[in-house]
């Protein structure tokens, strides 16, 4: 398998271009990095590992922008219930028992699946971040991490600046910073993560306003909205990736789109919790920018985002009642070029980018027939997985199929999860 | 591979019993039927073929109890547009230039897709359905096939009973009859398919309330909801197979449940061309059956019923804002056992019943963690296909992934469709 700074050649594969299906395309790769694309286009080393792109569509790497990788140990655990009593007799006494081994294996357990379905970098805040990012840089995949910081746990507040400082450098881990949400942080510890946000040049993650009653009590409380108090305390950025945005007012969606917040927009999670149906028209017509999360695997199951793309499309027209929005070319761009601008990354497919794309088989019912013009609609409402080859910063991580040592690694997860239920 | 008479031995499968894992269970067929299950259970002929079921599990066959398969081959043609112009600038200038040759492609195409996702049978209405039969049985899968009848093409009702009587006694073409809708069909059309129904003792299919829009209009000119109309020239029995029912008020519910009639809920193709909410809380609560349809591959676009589950769950969820509701295992029954009744199938992972059945890959990374009690928890929520072997009345039709002349179909409905574009 080619590594860093190896010269590879995808050979005759399709890829979208202005939303229609191009033919014949050849993508050098050379240093992490497209070395070039085109028809014609030859790996200039000439010794290369060359990929037979032939029936395959590649495209570039979809970012999970919301979730918590190692909650992939908790998977089915607790589903069907009620939010108050799933948190706190389900969620958090299996938590209060976690280990940095558990996250270690839940983390490797969630890459497995999302370089299943073409996701090449993620946004993540958890407990245990150190042995997170040991985990996805060990399985390939890009990520922004953050610990997760509450008033609760003051000790993690002190652990974020270390922790920036041990992974600012690395290729593959981007450190970020984490307040959990306005209702479990202070005034003072969320200026602080924003103060350590600026000083490193980072992203801050925050949960807001996911839940009706976390909004209405906040506002009760505080008499603002959490997105004006945010705001009021100069909090907010485009250095801000917010999950979920579910119960936002007229108002708060103005701020949120004058302020570059980028939303992380959460579908299937915020259905299964009952959260509700965010206004994504109100706020795609404010101009804000919106990416898609899965959020975690305990809440969603899946770790997929072609999932999350089909669910946002049909459950905004329908709650709008106008099958005409949220178009495929559109909730596509959510999951790609809106999160490449979110998190800074220089993504997509064309030269000087990052080598982060996969590989789609074009083999299969659900891209028949093809057309030069459905290949978006076929991407965003009837693809079922089927990514067979996946690329990260230039290194094959999965190839035909077939990832290296996935099996051990999910008899591992597994041992992980009995131990924790037996602990 | 078998057919119909052989002898076949699963080999220490998992089954679900009673909502949980129950691992090492042999499953023999025999004669197109489960001849016994459990551990230890032996090939009684002792020469029949034997397939390796451990690490798989065995599902009893999933149920589409909506769908127009032709239609595959529109698949990604028209999306994202309101309905009306959908029907009459898209969809309808398509159809009016359909040939059987079309209808035959895009139903071998559509049967692909199913069997790829556990769906051993179907239930469809539409035009040419001697050409979708023929297909139907040279792939393999079960169906109910009803000609499509509208009052605006009166040779259709005249086709209905020699279509009955071509396919009465097929072992897996089942005729039934095919009303379109209320709006379409007169008083004497609907009474008439009743009549033949009753006659040949079979099911009726019909499109019952599916947009706000179609029902007003409907109780503005006859005083009556379409549900109630039904009722009143005494249409409606457990015979009837009632599609989508997203429009219901109180009294409509409680006549679909008492009359018996079994509803085909439609849950994205509601959501994606953004016709509603079905009631299935009120549905559920008076007692009605409730089965799954993934209704045309136009207007889904997958023909999934893993996809449909999932979406049914957590759409019925977020729109009662009960997270409680619609737990796994109710949703599991809809696309299982109650089909089976509807559909008047002796089906069941139990001995006797028809061999229709599916293994799937339990060493995936969305079967993990997997515990006794999340087995059904992994395959509402978070399965992503991954069914590698499908058998119908003890034929297998895929095996490990394969399905014998499966690129052959593709290329031949890819062909189709660009012929029909280009006439």
């Amino acid at each position: 398998m080619a590594v860093d700074g190896e010269t590879m050649l995808i050979k005759d594969a399709s890829i979208v271009e202005g939303g229609r299906l191009c033919r014949d395309v050849n993508i050098a790769i050379d240093g992490g990095r497209i070395a070039g694309i085109g028809p014609g286009i030859k790996d200039e080393s000439g010794d290369g590992e060359v990929i037979d792109g032939r029936g395959k569509l590649a495209i570039p790497g979809l970012v999970n922008a919301h979730t918590h990788l190692a909650m992939t140990l908790f998977r089915g655990y607790a589903d069907d219930m009620e939010l108050m009593p799933w948190l706190s007799e389900k969620i958090w006494p299996l938590e209060a028992k976690l280990t940095a081994e558990d996250v270690r294996w839940g983390t490797k357990l969630g890459c497995l699946e999302m370089i299943r379905s073409g996701i090449t970098c993620y946004n993540d805040m958890y407990y245990f971040m150190d042995e997170t990012a040991e985990a996805t840089k060990e399985m390939g995949l890009r990520a922004f991490l953050a610990e997760v910081v509450f008033d609760m746990r003051p000790d993690q507040i002190e652990g974020v600046e270390p922790f920036v400082r041990r992974w600012k450098n690395d290729d593959l881990i981007v450190p970020a910073v984490g307040p959990h949400a306005v209702y479990t942080c202070s005034e003072e510890t969320l200026l602080k993560t924003k103060e350590i946000a600026e000083e490193h040049d980072l992203l801050l993650h925050i949960h807001l306003s996911e839940t009706r009653s976390e909004v209405e009590s906040f506002e009760k409380s505080s008499g603002k909205s959490p997105v004006e108090y945010l705001d009021s305390i100069g909090f907010l950025s485009d250095r801000v990736v917010a999950a979920h945005c579910t119960w936002l007012s007229p108002k708060d969606v103005s701020i949120i789109a004058e302020r570059g917040v980028s939303v992380a927009h959460c579908s299937i999670s915020n259905h299964k919790l009952a959260s509700g149906i965010a206004p994504l028209d109100r706020l795609q017509e404010a101009g804000a920018r919106i990416c898609l999360g899965t959020d975690g695997a305990s809440s969603n199951n899946s770790l997929n985002l072609f999932q999350e793309m089909k669910t946002t499309a049909i459950a905004q027209k329908c709650a709008h009642s106008r099958p005409d929005l949220f178009a495929a070319g559109e909730v596509w761009r959510m999951a790609t070029e809106n999160a490449y601008i979110a998190f800074r990354l220089d993504m997509g497919l064309r030269a000087g980018a990052i080598a982060d794309l996969s590989l789609i088989d074009l083999k299969k019912p659900w891209f028949c027939p093809l057309a030069d013009d459905n290949i978006v609609s076929h991407l965003v409402y009837s693809a079922q997985g089927g990514v067979d080859t996946t690329i990260v910063g230039g290194r094959v991580l999965m190839r035909d199929g077939v990832i290296p040592g996935e099996v051990v690694i999910l008899d591992r997860a597994q041992e992980q999860f009995n131990d924790l239920l037996a602990r």
